[in-house]
């Protein structure tokens, strides 16, 4: 099932270059350490750098380069912060990356609508430090510090999506540049609307293959009156996992529920400095009145107990809960930085929650035989968790081997009515799972409308789809 | 801004019709009235018969439909319970009506995972009578028992939306029949996915024009330990709706929050035999637990008060509440028949809360000129509400009246960052309007999309875009 992306000859040639330089000066780079940075991911995916980088500071500077590289057919690609592990940002056939980093402008916050727009390179923390003041806060928390732009193209989630959703929800209308250099809205700022075809859920998830995010407007919240964070350790995986399928059940409203197993709890003490039991753990939080997280830290501490947890290690503090958080946000990292000079390999499924206890303790199983480190960890409240692998990046036996074990985790997962991916997208690393999962004729209907919105095949080519 | 929709001669043709019957039978029929019924809609629209209407039993029926009607090049018309009020299900261009009211199978539901797959003829009352014995309920209530496929088509919303969401949230995944006669289901059974663009939102509101939708898979929810209802009058249309405002503002989880004018009141009161004072109410619903409701109520009865509020009239017991429900989605019938052989034209507007209070006083304001009765009523929790005229069907100058009383309503939103409609969708009515809220490129991406999925131009054609 491994798809080979072959390398494509770039028709990017010195005129080109030129008609670049000579629109955005100093904003465009060519030089090998900047494509370099642009051209490699976070995973196990080999480098493939564009040919050279603009760094757009407006809607504008994207519809010039889109208008560029239509006329000379080159590829186009979106970047934010470069954290997708599935290979988003790599220049599959070269090219030009369109770098938002620097948009970076707050537009509007309308705290009496609960929303706001920004621009796309704005990322996640530094809207939250903007946002505290007025008492708002945006949920959505991939752990990696994303841009909300690459948030949106990925429709990213995270640990705080059982109670507050994905990027699918928090998305209320996106600015885009499309293929052929138009600029749409595609929502107005109403809560709701019947208006046509819903393109602003078209755009979120279509990882920069149909148009460029440029601004974002976003659904916000209040900042939780009382907010309290623990972690409990269980005698068995099966009991952690239980323990949140039975309070998701009873409708407890959970603001966050992350596994770590036994092995994830080695990799963040080593990487964190921490003296967490090296057991299979839950990290919780708790959002509400004081009242309320009362009733709900009862409730899940008599589920904790039943199912074989210990004693709750609470982090009520700012200071505290930033911590433990950062513990788990670092999670990735230190997984991977079990052996030394390896790379990651981070995969993702979620199921139905019914199927959860199933579906991670056969993974556990699995993962048992391998010859590597791997860990499990996972936003367990939505039925979503990831398989991380330290990996050496010579050895051709090592990916051979996680690639089998990713086929069977994937195959398992599936053949629960579960996705392929709950949260990291398709990228390059999971195509031919896409079409095991929807089908030949739904991935169809999805090529028809790329054909339809890009007929060039200019805007992240080679994602999502094989070139 | 009116668009004209010019009778085009439909293909159907006698060995079509024998066709049909050869592979339908009893469940073709071409008789008058089963035509004129599918034929006509509950609002102002002329009526636009098809050529015959195949009552579908199975996803294979529609599927066999659709072959036959691509070969002929003949028009394929979505209909459920026939309830939209912007003229979805009207045949502008002849051709077979596929009526889905006789697909009413449960397919399967998922308690543990909150979550249920129908036959998209299931209707909202008969899926929740289903569900009680589960603790279970679906949420989404747009007042007329429509069917869910008819509510996923159209993404419907209404009274629960404020707290619950639209169609938008609450469809996890479509079976849908294309318009090449592939059927296609958009997303697995887990709660979230990033696998690919997002087929299932394409489909809820693209109004029969890209897929004929066979089942839903649906989000579930538990019922409320604790339900209270109650209705409050109000001195000034502007207390009542700044008291709505405040409370969203303040983050009470309304679970329905609906606003009645003085007019509507009266024609509630008329219609439903009742005898609540005629001025501006509001009708509320409160979920949760005891204490949690207890909380709601004191909150909201604080900023009622303050507001020019009256006291509140509880209604605790099941069949009060149900009655006062009742009285609410039978609004729309008592408004429209203020007058006797009146027609009703129902729009409906959504602005960001923050704009609400202005936007519907100046409507009001506007209201008080006209010649003929209307209502205001509606979703005010979401920046959502209607007006409903009761209409002479054979006055050219009421229709002229109310087209220009209708601009101005949907001018004065769209000023507000608002949408031409929150909830009842484009249809034939809000054509002109979906141009001028979402620009010329917006809406051409949107045809595109519809030409790269429908190239015939076969489904619901002349819907949301002008034939």
């Amino acid at each position: 099932m491994h798809i080979e992306h072959p390398v494509v000859p770039s028709p990017v040639d010195q005129a080109f270059l030129a008609r670049l330089a000579d629109r955005f000066g100093a904003q465009c780079q060519t030089g090998q350490a900047v494509r370099d940075q642009h051209g490699q991911s976070e995973a196990h995916f080999a480098p493939m750098p564009p040919d050279a980088v603009v760094f757009a500071r407006s809607t504008q500077d994207v519809v010039d380069l889109v208008d560029l590289c239509r006329g000379a057919q080159v590829p186009i690609i979106a970047y934010g912060a470069g954290t997708s592990i599935e290979g988003h940002t790599l220049a599959v056939r070269g090219g030009v990356t369109v770098d938002l980093s620097e948009m970076t402008r707050i537009v509007a916050v309308n705290a009496e609508d609960f929303d706001c727009t920004i621009e796309a390179g704005v990322r996640r923390e530094e809207l939250n430090l903007h946002l505290r003041d007025q008492g708002l806060f945006f949920p959505i928390d991939p752990g990696a510090n994303a841009t909300i732009g690459g948030m949106a193209a990925t429709r990213a989630s995270g640990t705080n999506a059982v109670r507050y959703g994905t990027m699918r929800e928090a998305v209320l209308s996106l600015k885009v540049v499309t293929p052929d250099g138009k600029v749409v809205v595609t929502s107005r700022r109403a809560r709701k609307s019947a208006a046509g075809y819903d393109l602003t859920h078209l755009f979120v998830g279509s990882e920069g293959t149909l148009g460029i995010i440029t601004e974002v407007t976003l659904r916000l919240h209040p900042i939780p009156e009382t907010i309290s964070s623990a972690v409990c350790g269980f005698e068995t995986l099966r009991g952690a996992v239980d323990t949140v399928v039975q309070a998701i059940q009873l409708g407890i409203p959970l603001a966050r529920v992350e596994i770590l197993d036994d092995m994830q709890m080695r990799a963040v003490n080593l990487w964190s400095k921490l003296d967490y039991p090296e057991v299979t753990t839950l990290f919780f939080e708790f959002h509400g009145s004081p009242a309320g997280v009362a009733e709900q830290v009862e409730l899940v501490g008599e589920l904790a107990s039943a199912n074989g947890g210990g004693d709750f290690r609470w982090s009520n503090l700012p200071e505290e809960r930033a911590k433990l958080w950062k513990a788990r946000h670092e999670a990735y990292y230190a997984a991977v930085n079990l052996r030394p000079n390896a790379v990651g390999w981070a995969t993702d499924v979620c199921v139905p929650i019914s199927r959860l206890p199933e579906c991670i303790e056969e993974t556990k199983k699995d993962l048992a035989t391998a010859s590597l480190p791997a860990t499990i960890l996972g936003h367990v409240g939505d039925g979503n968790f990831h398989v991380v692998f330290s990996l050496d990046p010579d050895s051709a036996e090592e990916l051979a081997e996680v690639e089998s074990i990713n086929t069977r985790l994937v195959e398992r997962a599936l053949a629960m009515d579960g996705t392929c991916t709950g949260e990291h997208g398709i990228g390059l690393g999971k195509q031919p799972w896409l079409l095991r999962e929807l089908g030949d004729d739904a991935v169809g209907m999805m090529r028809a409308v790329k054909l339809a919105l890009d007929p060039d095949n200019l805007f992240n080519p080679g994602k999502i789809f094989a070139a």
